[in-house]
């Protein structure tokens, strides 16, 4: 009997028309970040165990797959290795190794899987893209690339076309002195922010009320911040509501460094509709300790955000004593895509990777379908050559469920009459099929494809 | 103590230039493939375990690496999940698996790393890229398959430019069908064939005395079997040479076969001085069935082949009763720009991803550099900015090791006279400094680096 052939629960396998799709939007945000000079960074699936799990206990270890062979497994060994769960700990772990390789500030991207031992349930990948894009400096790291990163979020979504999208940014000292203006201690602020968190999901007058339990007597400063976190305009308004509060230090701080983003994004050609300053967002409350930036759709806010990121101040202390701070935006790839198909945003038509596709008549003719195909190839297009004798209409069924836009059809008449027959496959087209001089048939091919 | 930071043995981490050389080269196989219409296809890097190991035993499950994740571990199971070792069989697992969704012939490639634990040697990889082609036909497949894929491997390293290669075919049952036609029966072949890959390594006449002693009274067989191999011109003329032995049934198939194969190939448009009819290869004598290939760099032999494949009969047999014969081929990329990278013939001198750096001359200025930067990069150059206050000359030094060709400079003296300093900073550069009206800009730079 055989195996049945089975993918592993929790993974995103497509078929061909869907990874194609799935190819492009890769492409797309690589393309992005490259057009921001940054460069690829590819880090082994694996790392060795004890440099991965820096940080004892914790979710994400329990989370963690661990890789050994045959071999070691029979001998009881402890494992050596482990897949990496993110790409923030591999970049941490490559700094730190190469630090005096690299070029400061160091940027880089990284497009690659994670691995995470979730429970298996719908929408939990174990296996995932993460697509990074990090700024490292030594010792301090100018603001302005604080201001770089949602420029290139906006580039590449705007690319992708999901429809409308917004890009939040905040900045954790601001969010921090605020609370500490309006009579919070640090104590209080991971309560209050966890209030802070439902605004949108329940109306203001119900967090207010939460948010005013956290403390007793805060009964109005709830109500202040609340007004301030909802009735602000994202953009030169919100600026100017907090500037009232500049006297607490490290909120003045936090200001000038959100109003200096703010402004150099705004200088980098993000359009102002697209980028608001959102006082409500705080990411996790450890890591990041400047900037923060969330991505919504704005069609489908049930997404939550698409595309996360923020500053924060020493990369990579588990490995080096240097210091090294840094700015970091990521796109969980796997999850949008699958969501966005779901959805039908992301349309399971892609057409193929051949443009055309040269069917074969009569097997006589093989060196003419070479030929053509050859021809073809050299002007760029991607051309396939259906090899065999199925009946025709075999063939065409083929193109078509390929996808394929045009076919080219050779037989005895048309190698005779010394003409090539396009046949365009796609849907509404204007002229279903030509014949066109053999001599003419890339410049045919090129009118077809290009219009 | 910081943790030190280590990458696991056995893996290959490049430093960005090499990355964006490696990345290039990935590139380019990628463009190969899908100029001659191949579907991408990504699997899952862990399989189920059973499913992944349908043989027992054998050299390969010894280096297959087990994953699982903690909470596993404690429960004391047995471990799940694997990671590839292949492409192949996670092909076969998915063409049977999604056998009723997929087209067939289904063409598809596969650019993806595999894992195997190796022991820990030089030039053994536990990770590595493998850069797969397969066509696979539902019962049948026409051998014209056979001939498209030694034309997109020469495509390929044509357009790689690693210096001069030969394509070097043969076919399994002319193979057996002229052992069998020289007086070997099938329980010898194995021996003949294991002596025959001496040649070359070994002088003529030591292989043919070695040959000999497979089976007595062969001694004539064995000189005539080697000078057959030895004395071909792998072209025409082999192919004429092996016709006076038409008269054995499967040595004639096999030589039809490989006539077509070879005659077919050159149609594509392959030299015949790149495709080599070679006897002597063989490859896995258990896997393949009929057309087998091999690629070699002219100039560095012992490297042995760098692109290999062929023919097999069925697919998927452990998973599925459907009859799927297919061809197909691999470049193992990751070895293969190891040791290129080593012997210099790739090298390590990549220019960066970033065309331009506009550097910060007057931090007064960002504006105008943000500015510029859009207006590049909105014509499809690759553009950095670089932030803050450092000296001219370390901003200089940055851009020089990032090996970025052209530096962009405004200060308030270009700013006042609407002019742009662009330097460039490539080795040999005819004009080292230019001032152009910003207006010039785009068409400025497109004249310098497109030339």
């Amino acid at each position: 009997m055989p195996i049945q052939p089975r993918t592993p629960p929790g993974v995103l396998e497509l078929l061909p028309p869907q990874q194609i799709a799935f190819q492009r939007m890769l492409d797309t945000i690589r393309r992005g970040f490259e057009r921001f000079g940054f460069l690829p960074v590819e880090t082994p699936a694996f790392e060795v165990a004890d440099v991965l799990l820096t940080k004892t206990g914790g979710e994400t270890e329990k989370q963690v797959y661990f890789v050994q062979s045959t071999g070691a497994i029979k001998e009881g060994k402890a494992p050596e290795l482990a897949l990496r769960f993110d790409l923030t700990v591999p970049l941490a772990r490559y700094v730190a190794e190469h630090e005096h390789h690299l070029n400061f500030p160091f940027r880089r991207y990284q497009i690659q899987r994670v691995y995470r031992g979730e429970r298996n349930q719908k929408g939990r990948y174990r296996e995932f893209y993460q697509c990074d894009i990090d700024v490292i400096g030594k010792d301090t790291l100018p603001l302005a690339y604080d201001a770089e990163l949602p420029a290139i979020i906006h580039g590449i979504f705007a690319e992708l076309a999901f429809g409308a999208f917004t890009i939040r940014i905040n900045n954790r000292k601001l969010l921090r002195g605020l609370l500490e203006a309006f009579g919070w201690d640090a104590e209080h602020h991971t309560a209050v922010l966890h209030e802070v968190d439902r605004l949108g999901k329940q109306t203001d007058d119900e967090v207010t009320a939460l948010i005013a339990k956290v403390k007793p007597g805060q009964d109005a400063a709830a109500a202040q911040l609340v007004a301030l976190m909802r009735g602000s305009d994202g953009g030169a308004g919100t600026l100017e509501a907090l500037a009232s509060h500049e006297h607490v230090a490290r909120f003045a701080e936090g200001l000038a460094e959100l109003r200096k983003v703010y402004e150099g994004t705004i200088a980098l050609g993000v359009p102002a509709a697209q980028l608001k300053i959102d006082l409500s967002i705080a990411r996790g409350l450890d890591y990041y300790t400047g900037t923060v930036y969330e991505t919504f759709l704005d069609a489908y806010p049930r997404l939550g955000s698409i595309c996360s990121g923020g500053r924060y101040e020493n990369l990579a202390g588990h490995y080096t004593k240097s210091k090294l701070p840094g700015v970091g935006i990521s796109i969980g790839a796997t999850r949008l895509f699958s969501q966005l198909l779901e959805m039908n945003v992301i349309g399971a038509q892609a057409p193929s990777i051949a443009q055309a596709l040269v069917l074969s008549v009569e097997s006589a003719l093989s060196a003419t379908y070479a030929a053509i195909a050859t021809e073809l190839r050299a002007a760029g297009w991607n051309v396939e050559v259906y090899a065999g004798d199925d009946k025709l209409g075999k063939q065409l069924k083929y193109a078509d469920r390929a996808r394929v836009p045009i076919a080219i059809l050779v037989g005895s008449r048309e190698q005779e009459a010394g003409v090539v027959k396009l046949k365009d496959l796609r849907e509404g087209a204007a002229v279903k099929e030509l014949d066109v001089p053999r001599g003419e048939l890339v410049a045919a091919v090129r009118r077809l494809l290009v219009s």
